[in-house]
């Protein structure tokens, strides 16, 4: 899985790229249906929506779920990430973010680099996410909003909220994002289970709550390059990871080979 | 102005009508160039937002303002409410939502005929709501949600919310919005400043919060049968009118008038 010039100079513009179907529904189905088990367990790494028990985020997952540990090695994700990123890369973060249906809360506007930078000390913007539906997304059930170009503003300033959710955040103040949005719009890319996006670290982004009645899974992998790793280790390592050993592609039916392996162990 | 058969089957069957550039845009930028007069006084009719001094909603305009009692009276409103109530109408209510940029908070699931029948003891759901969009609605700054069909319903038992946003309100739960999203589906209409909505009085609807740049500015004129008419006076009046003054259609170009006759006096 190679990007084309095209997609790379989108990339660079936008600073996102969106591929419906990326993943195959068999493969989807593989990561939907491995959510639930996650989502049960009390675990630190299992951040709950303020509203009350339900999973907001659950965090690390790919170093005890075999199924997840295939995800971060899929070809098609490890792939365009040394490419995009100009390196070998590692996972800085791995999330699941439930944005469940009726509770899943806002995500206000930010920059994920803002709390890389301010919390991680990550050196430069040399990190981003690759992401997945896992279910449906539509207008309805919280999608990610994007500013396209902000990402060229490089890190923007940010206030450290830790009201408005279950989850601190470095966030934008609302003069800056009405002058990004003036410049670049808001765009909201749509699509079903098993679409994928790519987007800059540096992109400002963010999502409405979650008032409908369908959950909305998207998986983040957060790649970093290995020569861009974090230099301050405040948060908890299974929010910023400190290993930093280079990840390999596996095959690309490694998803469905670590379904293969579950089933037969079971 | 008259509805065809044709809109009031839909009316019957889906619970609302919506028109694109309903009121021309003359009208429409003399509605809008009226609203921040109305949002910086301090009266108790101006509900303010929980997060600050944002006007959530504004109450009873037409009481005091000639611009908006000419929009009661315009023919656009008055004739098509008559047509869809079997009767000649009151005003319930007048208000303006605010839904300002960054600040407009969600409304939760519900049904306007929930607050009139518990609060109110309206007699039965033959009143509504006809709507004008005064800013460019869209998917970013808290459009309206509808249920499809919920209407048939009838009255839906509900909860008095007095914690989620500054506005108490009668909110319908989880698993029955569930329900009925299976049978109707959600719908937003979107469209231009001049836009007109009309609805049920026991459509199911909400909107999400504004986390956009945009305000979201809707003029909402509910009309009640005159047979109709409320029977407990807990509300203030300003919320719950008690004139039972049947409102005259004025001309086609009433709120035009009203705005010549306004810079006449200035």
């Amino acid at each position: 899985m190679k990007l084309t010039p095209e997609q790379l100079k989108q990339f660079d513009e936008e600073g996102y790229l969106f591929f419906p179907n990326y993943f195959s529904p068999e493969e989807t189905q593989i990561l939907k249906s491995e959510i639930p088990g996650v989502f049960q367990q009390r675990r630190e790494e299992n951040v709950r929506e303020k509203s009350g028990d339900v999973v907001r985020t659950a965090f690390a997952v790919h170093t005890y779920d075999p199924i997840f540990e295939a995800l971060v090695h899929h070809p098609r994700f490890v792939e365009p990430a040394e490419q995009l990123l100009g390196d070998r890369t590692y996972i800085h973060q791995f999330k699941i973010n439930g944005k469940a249906a009726f509770d899943g809360d806002v995500w206000q506007w930010h920059q994920d680099y803002g709390t890389w930078k301010a919390d991680d000390d990550m050196p430069e913007a040399r990190a981003m996410n690759l992401a997945v539906f896992v279910d449906d997304v539509n207008e309805f059930n919280g999608p990610l909003w994007f500013i396209p170009k902000s990402h060229k503003k490089g890190a923007i300033e940010a206030k450290h909220d830790l009201t408005t959710t279950s989850y601190p955040l470095w966030v934008i103040d609302n003069d800056t994002i009405a002058k990004l949005v003036k410049q670049g719009g808001i765009v909201s890319p749509k699509g079903g289970p098993g679409s994928a996006i790519f987007f800059h670290g540096t992109l400002v982004h963010g999502s409405p709550p979650n008032m409908s009645p369908w959950n909305r899974q998207i998986i983040y992998v957060t790649y970093n390059a290995v020569s861009n790793a974090i230099r301050r280790f405040k948060r908890p390592d299974y929010i910023a990871h400190r290993d930093f050993t280079p990840i390999d592609a596996w095959s690309d039916d490694a998803v469905l080979q670590a379904a293969r392996r579950k089933s037969a162990a079971e």
